[in-house]
């Protein structure tokens, strides 16, 4: 056959005069959804071959830092000295990765999450008994937990025990400035497992549209390979694990246009050709406007400080998961943000470790008093003069109760002072996708399964609903990536 | 056949022995959509039928307030001595309903403006030449013409040479308390027009589902009437237009979930299987996130005061149009709002006329003081004192340089003050849906109209990409919704 495959409409079987591949599970994509989609469906013995669109496999997986939301009380939380349980982390995701998440998932997801552990253990992923507790959007170090979503600030804290439950693997050579990091010591032993199982992989091959027979069943893939048509029977079932959609700029401006030319903690692959393709057959989507929002700022810097919007006022409490504080700038306050932070504590900031030291920006005005900051950064007479009097006022007291930020990061702001401007400072990627299964089948719009067709990772909506926890991405991609694999072989 | 269609999987046509109606043009819903596109079509000759669900037409429109969001130079506009411009309409509605509105249909929309309301008056609707300027969400009388988006408020007034837009048909009665509004006045002269030009409607008729020939062109509609199952052939197209899915749980979980509890200014009709048939035969989708959002608050009353979150911060120059407060509200701040008012602005507000007496609320709290205010409203020392503190300040001088509220709205807040708590006085509709070509062709995901599939009105992503204006669903519901069913007649 010969190339350009433009249109994602579904391919009818009987138009395939020959396959020039065949299993029993075909795998699209080889990131941490579709790694653990071909682990899963060979260890139940199906024959699997994974189409690959670059030239290896890894996806963002392989660049990412590497955190897995896992809990419930796995042996690494319990090494590290802190008890979980699934009721707690369920509780704990249902409220910050909401409004709207998926009950059945989160459930499934919680009350398997030991499991999942255990199970990556097995394939190889090592994870070093220690736990990382200042702020950072990573340990700096090799350590293996840290908390990744807010659990202990507020306003969770106050009702659900909080439990770290970022597991991040451990690189060898990280303590030593390796340059891979959690993500690739998450995906090689996942590929290596995968590989010593039999599992095939073709790179350079680009799913494009899926086959269907006559009943409406996935039976096949038609890709291209080096410009090349080829297709690809499934005996058993395809997978979908191609990743989300943040680099494709109609589908972004579409559903989620507040990350138009904002992608980040993505790659370019991710162009939501797999949700389409589904969509051809009549799938149903979920939570579309959802992104992860990263924001472009060192926590061991803007702890210390206060972040205030464009009106100069206080909005989230600094001592929170900072993807929680790129949601709330971005979404909720215009994308405007100013760190006010004393000389004191910058110089504090400083001295500390951190992974993302790119992250420490220089003060962008600096004053001997607020007042005259307020005026330096434009704002209206009062406003950040106020905001401040009020944060020392119950600061001198170690208190916060406009926010909640935790007494031991309460200080009031002394003099000179500075302000860092981050308007701006965000970037993400998107968690909508295909609605899926709690055993990973692509649902048609009817509800009722796409037969033959299976998907995970950020072509599907997960766990979250619009709220983000770092690792809930690798987190449910290789939960629902396994189930996947094994429902697909199944058939 | 019989009864009890339960999928919205499209039905092949080859499977239909019997067609009990036949039309070139089949419309789904007899709303502010379907009427416009009833008539347009039997404008271009065609023989139109309209499948009506409830006993008669009308849909959400006809229990609206009646705006429909016009303006570059209405003659009604001119009447009333105001300036306006293709372009300027642009510039306001490509910023205040976005960020993501599709540019194409903005251009169209507002180059087809002055158009649209002259066919409108054409159809026999009514229009009052005169200017309602007072604060509120319509006007308490029959006045014609209203500002309905914030176009003469911060921020879009500094840079858009701002207009009134919002365009509301004459109810004869209205004045001396007639109990059917403008939207009543759209609705009653359309499908007049359209029973004039011959349109046949049947009512107690659900569609349910499409049916497509072997090349995937709809053919016409299955629908349930009475319980029994009954086929609809269309000649030359169908036009969907029943709604949005504000009455769709699941759907509204998956896709808006801050509206989860709270659909307002919509019916139950409104459960989104439009959008669903679509889907199952490959239709994009579009801003399935967007929401109308109602503040039930009387702007009269609320614009003499200030609006504080539940940090105890304003969050929105008061003078806006009550539904960027609606949006503001639920969605930058978690749904958390106060209005805080003197004594003198209270009794002030109710002196003054107003569509909706019902939503002037008595006052929570009255104190003397914003010191015992602020306590008994249980917000955190210094937050609303220091906030009215500013606001006086600037206030003294006519000014409100942190959110720009106009000066004749600005007054320092005095004593005795009172709080009226609103947390949780928000509402609304949904705003997205399929994704449709400026011609109402219902596009396939893989970016091509599917044959002889259109639709208009809310089911659609239309003008709106998240923010909104009232009178933008009557707007794109009739301009688009004559572009359906011209484009359907034309096959």
């Amino acid at each position: 056959m010969t190339s350009n495959t433009t249109t994602v409409r579904p391919r009818p079987a009987v138009e395939i005069t020959q396959w020039d591949h065949e299993a029993d599970v075909v795998v699209a994509g080889y990131g941490v959804a579709g790694a653990s989609a071909a682990v899963a469906a060979a260890q139940e013995g199906a024959d699997v071959l994974v189409l690959e669109r670059t030239g290896g496999w890894g996806g963002a997986a392989a660049m990412a830092g590497g955190f897995i939301y896992l809990g419930g009380g796995t042996p690494l939380q319990k090494a590290c000295g802190f008890e979980d349980s699934a009721e707690n982390m369920k509780a704990f995701m249902t409220e910050a990765l909401g409004p709207g998440v998926d009950a059945e998932k989160i459930d499934a997801y919680c009350e398997g999450s030991v499991d999942h552990y255990n199970w990556l253990v097995e394939c190889g992923v090592p994870f070093k008994a220690s736990f990382w507790g200042e702020p950072g959007w990573e340990p700096p170090g090799d350590d293996g937990l840290q908390y990744t979503g807010g659990e202990n600030a507020a306003p969770f804290s106050a009702t659900i025990p909080p439990a770290p439950r970022g597991h991040v693997p451990q690189m060898a050579d990280k303590q030593s400035g390796g340059e891979k990091g959690g993500g690739f010591m998450l995906m090689k032993p996942l590929t290596d497992t995968s590989a010593a199982l039999g599992v095939r992989s073709v790179y350079d091959t680009r799913a494009q549209t899926l086959v269907t027979d006559e009943s409406g069943r996935v039976v096949g893939v038609v890709a291209t390979q080096y410009g090349k048509e080829i297709t690809i029977r499934a005996r058993r079932g395809v997978v979908l694990a191609t990743g989300s959609f943040a680099y494709n700029d109609r589908m972004v401006e579409a559903y989620a246009p507040r990350l138009v030319g904002r992608p980040a903690a993505s790659i370019e692959e991710h162009d939501g050709k797999a949700i389409q393709m589904a969509q051809a057959l009549g799938a149903d989507l979920a939570h579309m406007d959802a992104t992860e929002v990263a924001f472009f700022c060192d926590p061991q810097l803007f702890i210390r400080g206060i972040l205030v919007n464009g009106r100069g006022q206080r909005y989230i409490n600094e001592d929170t998961y900072p993807g929680r504080v790129g949601q709330a700038t971005l979404i909720e306050n215009q994308n405007q943000s100013f760190l006010v932070i004393d000389e004191a504590a910058y110089e504090e900031a400083q001295a500390t470790p951190t992974a993302t030291p790119f992250l420490r920006h220089q003060p962008s005005w600096v004053c001997e008093t607020v007042e005259e900051l307020e005026a330096e950064m434009g704002l209206p007479e009062g406003t950040l003069q106020t905001t401040v009097e009020v944060y020392n006022k119950h600061a001198a007291k170690g208190a916060d109760p406009v926010l909640g930020k935790k007494s031991e990061w309460v200080r009031p702001i002394g003099s000179p002072v500075a302000a860092i401007d981050l308007r701006g400072f965000t970037g993400g990627f998107t968690l909508g996708g295909l609605r899926t299964s709690v055993e990973s089948e692509v649902l048609h719009v009817s509800g009722e399964p796409i037969p033959g067709l299976y998907a995970a990772g950020r072509c599907t909506a997960g766990v979250s609903a619009g709220g983000y926890a770092s690792g809930a991405s690798l987190g449910d991609g290789s939960f629902f990536g396994r189930r996947a694999g094994r429902s697909a072989a199944k058939g």
